[in-house]
């Protein structure tokens, strides 16, 4: 088998070594480590094809995985079996100009390619913050969001094909370099998101816009979120659609701040807005830059600040961009990745922080406001081990059931992955995890890609 | 059998008189007619699954349908059966200022639904053609498009969530009213575009935006769709990004204006390119629109008209709008919704021009240039029935090959259906087909849904 595994991976792409294997024994999802039997690094889709049909074989679970900056454990080796990487495969096929789109293999950084567009005058907008460092196709498994979704949408959004290998190792395309497209199934919004449980991404076409060139960036103050959710709905009324709308507590900053050894401003105030504008026009950007700030100051901002140069606006996103890793640094720490309508997102707001008195646990919030996608942040602080395992699940519990009540569900961006899928029956009913259950089997019988993934057990 | 499909369609909304039934025995396809044994017009999602439910418990096939506009017949009950008609689930539920978002049964005219949202200055933007009599529903089944599609792409761009009823009745509910959602497969987008073939929508949920107020159309003549396409290459690398660009050639605006009776601007020239530019700022939009006609003319335009009044505006779009009806109405008919990458448009109609002249048929091109997508429409005249059904066949399989040849397939916005299927393995593989009929069957594993649409016998 293993002989088998070794001709299909191609040379030098099996690896069986216990030290270069751990690198595929974890991803960025807590302190979660589960080794796979063996790993392959395989350069092109026939060797993608020929380790699945050796895997399907054998019944050798595969676990797909990119860079391994996922936070749901959707690229952790749960069962072991095959960690199979594309990181090899990175490499822009092309970049279109006439058509504005782009072909590339999955193991390209996203930020590599959005570079490489932008030399060419071009825009790819999904920013998960991992942008550095995570790679296309797993942005693809995982739908990766970031703080532009609100004006540009998220991953799926810039998705128009794919090329494909499924668990028994056959190569599919779907959809092609085409804005139009109801020919069959939509097989290729259903890949995206899949978290690698339905087939291995091995080709991906990406739409492209020209590049906006100009950007206005504000910092505004609120004395609560209902304050700053207010604010936006309003600008939204102006008919301004900024491309970030970011929300931070002032814990949230002051653990920016703190790490960087440095003030930044709105940290003293309960809720700071980062607010963006983007565009092809220099004066509307800077107009409706100016308007944003006047609105707020309208409904209840506290002050505004607008960047008044490049690097006011770097610092601005500096500190925003510092948060994850400076909240996660504090203490040992659970994420969720909370998403609820919008307009409900104060009353959200309140929930957590009822909940979060009651069990007497720390969080520290910050995300997407224009998208109700709020990242709650639990940190264990002083509390015993014994507390913390006591206390959390039934917290995380009443969480999700709050965010199912006001029309929301239990992850926006980071997917179910692994750390998930056990909340899934509060988002979804039996009848619907049922039927997820049969489309993953109709591209999966064996249940060898990725399993214990997405779907609960 | 018939009593409890009485009882569960509720009081008034079976239908068995053959004189009523005739509405639901066909749609805008040709000329085909397929009558149902009997037809229902429930008003709510548990009328639909009850009769969902004594469907599946007696084998009837369903056929569900909203307006019957569709042009690949998809509406067609081809195995007689129910025809389950949506009609009269036709209540916008809310319109959701706060959060951007509508809430409607799929019985909503698409047009309706556009003029309530912009009455409170929001924009849901495709446009099939038909808007003024097609559903929502119908809509989200056939994944409509329209000519905005190009700037904000087509009915699948704008569904966040749904509700729909499997073929065994089972009620179920996907997506909601959020920007981002990771959670579990995207089912919403896996349904949208499926022909009513995996599941009936009962509830959709919608995307809007602010209403762009200000628009600037213009009429560009060019002496080849080369020049045209070239030309429209030029103006994305100015960053200007239509929300049209219609193309049509001499022959579809002389059928318009004969059928108006009145002369239309281009109409002399061999390729014709309706561009609109919309936003919201008037001197922003005045300007690209001024901006787009000079790049037209620097690039091989012979005329520019830009519109310099509402009624000039009106009038360009009466001529787009009135080619449809009056191409078809100069004969007997077959339509071909050709979709390709933009930027191989020019060799998609040399191609088309090439394969008419060698089988002696007459053809009249008009779309979504933008888009790639173009309507072949070939037209019948005089030619004999033995002569029209002899070289039709062989006609549109060169078409279509030569389509996929170029990296298109073959339906950009009209659907597969049930006259477009026996082609479906010119645009897909064996493999691919084969991985669609397993996803038909996780959802309807008895095949009663729509039967005989989408997928080949």
């Amino acid at each position: 088998m293993l002989e088998a595994l070794r001709t299909a991976a191609g040379p030098g792409n099996l690896i069986l070594d216990r030290e270069a294997l751990e690198k595929y024994a974890s991803d960025e999802t807590e302190d979660l480590v589960f080794w796979p039997a063996v790993a392959a690094t395989p350069t092109t889709t026939a060797q993608v094809s020929a380790l699945m049909r050796v895997a399907h074989a054998h019944n050798i679970p595969v676990t797909p995985r990119g860079a391994g900056t996922g936070l749901s454990g959707g690229a952790l080796p749960v069962k072991g079996g095959l960690a199979l990487s594309l990181e090899k495969m990175n490499r822009i096929l092309e970049i279109d100009r006439a058509n504005l789109m782009a072909v590339v293999e999955p193991g390209v950084i996203t930020q590599v390619l959005q570079e490489a567009v932008e030399a060419e005058g071009l825009f790819y907008p999904p920013d998960p913050a991992s942008r550095g460092s995570c790679m296309l196709g797993g942005n693809v498994a995982e739908c990766a969001g970031g703080p532009r979704a609100l004006k540009y949408g998220v991953t799926k959004d810039w998705i128009l094909g794919l090329e494909a290998v499924l668990a028994d190792g056959t190569v599919i395309n779907t959809g092609g370099k085409l804005l139009k497209n109801v020919t069959g199934y939509n097989l290729t919004q259903l890949l995206v998101g899949s978290e690698g449980t339905l087939a291995v991404v091995t080709k991906i076409i990406l739409k492209l816009i020209p590049y906006p060139p100009f950007r206005s960036t504000l910092v505004a103050t609120f004395d609560s979120l209902e304050g700053a959710a207010v604010a936006l709905t309003k600008i939204f009324e102006a008919r301004i659609i900024p491309c970030a709308t970011e929300f931070m507590e002032s814990s949230a900053i002051q653990a920016a701040a703190k790490k960087r050894g440095r003030h930044f401003p709105g940290m003293e105030a309960p809720a700071t807005l980062l607010i963006e504008v983007d565009g092809y026009d220099r004066d509307v950007v800077e107009r409706d830059g100016q308007r944003t700030g006047e609105v707020c100051l309208a409904h209840g901002a506290l002050d505004v600040i607008v960047a008044d140069s490049p690097t006011q606006q770097k610092e601005m996103w500096d500190m925003r961009r510092a948060i994850g890793e400076a909240v996660k640094g504090l203490s040992i720490y659970k994420e969720e990745d909370t998403v609820v309508p919008r307009a409900n997102l104060p009353k959200l707001m309140r929930a957590l922080d009822d909940i979060k008195k009651r069990h007497g646990l720390t969080t520290i919030c910050y995300g997407h406001a224009g998208d109700g996608n709020i990242h709650v942040n639990i940190l264990k602080m002083q509390m015993s081990d014994r507390d913390w395992a006591e206390k959390l699940p039934p917290a995380i519990r009443e969480i999700f059931t709050e965010v199912v009540k006001l029309g929301g569900t239990i992850s926006g961006e980071h997917g179910i992955g692994f750390v998930q899928r056990e909340w899934l029956p509060l988002a979804m009913t039996k009848d619907e995890i049922e039927l997820m259950r049969r489309v993953k089997a109709a591209f999966d019988p064996k249940g060898l890609l990725n399993p214990s993934k997405l779907i609960p057990e």
